[in-house]
């Protein structure tokens, strides 16, 4: 872990690219001043360039940097005994029982400080980070009370320090009800609304609202009065919105203007139209629908037709998704939903970044935004998508530093770590 | 890429361990000259080991190498653009006219030369080492003619050696027809029963024997006579069996006491009876079901109660799973086919070392067997199976040697690479 002012800066004459975009062209970069202030056909590259550092690109393949813009990044523990319970045949009552299910992340959440929180999330970060990931949402969600909200939206702030990686927090008190609310929902809203989110918002800790509205967790009244404090506020809105039902979450949020709606499964015309409207980004996450192997999918076809953007993310959490790569969700949104690789591809980087309302600064390589790109060792876009399971990258400049970069693909992996 | 001898001796004491099957346990491992001499619990250490140059484990989980025990990894090109073309609506017809399907890999593999097959197939390999593989098993089948199938075989024997990992070579000529055969299908399997197999045994190529039995491959009889060749050679058979329809093939690989069938997922209940007494392993490929979209299981409850030993496999192929890990494979075989956690383990560990006949010298972690473990960067062994797309390795011991060492965790990813 290294402060991110101490990473190599990125400036200079890149070359050697191929652009996902235009395969086949050997394509430049010029980054001044950590900001991109050129991109091209290397062949069309302007003489007062010629001249600058050069950095070799290898015929690698270049993407913008990814954004992954769902996850619940900072938890305390883990829930791997869960899962091994579960296929052994546990009930679920045993499950309960032996300490599973949400409830038992909120209580270790609680129960961890900090430094604790910190040091659990950092390796999952850094595994993002390996695949290319320059931009990332975390959501709060497993403190349920204002001190311990704050405790994860602090640690998601000291993460992005740490690594030189942007992150956006959002607040998710109304994640689920904590024990101590048992059937006084109203009441735990009332805490949200009136202490919660303005004390944190008030902190700087929060870039976005976002609430679970759903059956089993808050209603849609819930969701808006959670939403109207957001407003008042200025913050943004986000929504977990029909992942088992169509509980009409995602009209809603797109009255509110909100920035995405997301798993979407149940999602009902209505509500595409409504997003479609709003321009409120579709955030697909296939890893949770492939861990509860889910088998109703969300309605790519009718989001296509409408031109609603699609994103695509992790949804990071240890109940439902506990994934540690997002390459891997470029590869399952292809294989399980069928997004096209362009789809894909588009889903990881500038609809991601949109859904952050990140779109000036990242998911893109423009002229005047700051140097967020990628350089894997493949050749070809389609490769990201279709070997799975893989690490591919070559280097990754964030903000304008090249924060990893790993030898050639040969000396890659094997020994890469040895240290003799 | 360096050759195994270069790779620091793993001889002495490794302490600081937590074995898979006794969580909890401070567990001791004792190497000398490259062999297991000791493992136990910390507290039980013989006297006369306590002396020996030390290795600090730092608490990580250590299991036995992983064994990837039914590959297609080397293979000429890939078909990243065939996958993206399918996604994007065209179809069969179009992905041929395109150079597409086995023929696609087949022709590129028949124009590569050894040089360039090894250095694709390369980085493939180290992705799967950096997944803590210390065995994998390699079929040629892309070359279809005696000079092909040998140059696949060769590459597979260069691996091995380069990279200090033990490879097992499996002829499997009989894995599609070559389109110069096309409706002399009796014709090629003379070939490979008269000239190829019997040619590049010889040559010390082929350690085993597989053929893909199948409607839309090789029938039962020809399959047998590919079995009865390799019968007269003294080499163990395998076979891709009942993968589209029961064919009857698991019946039949028992009879010549196959080391495994692989795929098996129409298997009937005659076939398991018949692998139950031949003491065949069953080897699961989720990838491919995951990415074909299959949606029939393999017969894993039957299997489970006939006691016949599952492994697991990454089933890595250019067309139908192009997976780089094997713990991702791991976690699909819990999470789609609902193997138990241990199931899973077992089934890249031990049973797949008995599925290519590797029982004695990998798979597990005993007294007398070479020194072939892994650390893990995790405490508990049903983390392996639960974050996925995760790359967790810490260090990789491979026949008595340190072939893989990482920095620790928080060192891990971030910067690895990064060379001032
Ligand atoms: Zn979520
Ligand atoms: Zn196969």
């Amino acid at each position: 872990m290294k402060p991110a002012n101490i990473y190599p800066s990125a400036d200079g004459l890149w070359t050697g690219l191929r652009l996902a975009t235009d395969a086949g062209t050997d394509a430049a970069i010029v980054v001044v001043e950590g900001a991109i202030r050129w991109v091209g056909a290397r062949s069309a590259l302007p003489a007062e360039f010629a001249g600058l550092a050069a950095h070799d690109g290898g015929d690698s393949l270049v993407t913008p940097g990814l954004v992954d813009c769902h996850t619940h990044l900072v938890y305390g523990g883990q829930r791997a005994n869960e899962f091994a319970m579960r296929l052994a045949g546990a009930t679920y009552e045993e499950v309960a029982k032996a300490g599973g299910g949400i409830v038992s992340s909120v209580r270790a959440t609680r129960e961890a400080d900090e430094d604790t929180l910190f040091a659990q999330a950092a390796p999952r970060l850094e595994q993002l980070l390996v695949d290319g990931v320059c931009a990332i949402e975390i959501k709060s969600g497993y403190g349920l009370s204002l001190e311990h909200e704050r405790k994860q939206l602090r640690v998601a702030r000291r993460l992005g320090e740490a690594y030189g990686v942007t992150v956006r927090t959002t607040f998710l008190g109304a994640h689920a009800l904590p024990p101590e609310y048992t059937g006084r929902s109203g009441d735990y809203i009332d805490l949200v609304c009136r202490e919660m989110l303005p004390a944190l918002a008030a902190e700087g800790l929060v870039d976005a609202v976002d609430v679970f509205c759903e059956r089993i967790a808050f209603s849609l009244e819930e969701t808006e009065q959670v939403f109207q404090v957001a407003k008042a506020l200025g913050l943004p809105v986000k929504l977990h919105a029909e992942q088992l039902s169509d509980m009409g979450g995602a009209a809603l949020a797109a009255r509110y203007g909100a920035l995405s709606c997301d798993h979407i499964e149940h999602l009902s015309a209505d509500g595409i139209e409504a997003m479609r409207q709003s321009g409120t980004v579709a955030v697909l996450l296939p890893g949770a629908y492939y861990t509860l192997r889910d088998t109703h999918l969300p309605p790519i076809e009718a989001l296509r037709a409408a031109g609603v953007p699609m994103a695509v993310s992790t949804d990071h959490n240890p109940g439902t998704s506990p994934t540690l790569s997002l390459l891997l969700m470029v590869n399952m949104a292809c294989t399980l939903f069928r997004l096209t690789v362009p789809e894909a591809l588009a889903g990881v980087t500038l609809h991601a970044a949109r859904a952050l309302g990140l779109q000036n600064t990242h998911g893109a390589i423009a002229e005047g935004m700051p140097a967020n790109f990628v350089l894997w060792n493949v050749r070809d876009a389609a490769e990201l998508a279709y070997w799975f399971g893989q690490r591919p990258l070559r280097t990754a400049v964030r903000q304008g530093r090249i924060c990893i970069s790993f030898p050639s693909p040969s000396g890659r992996g094997q020994g890469e770590g040895l240290r003799p």
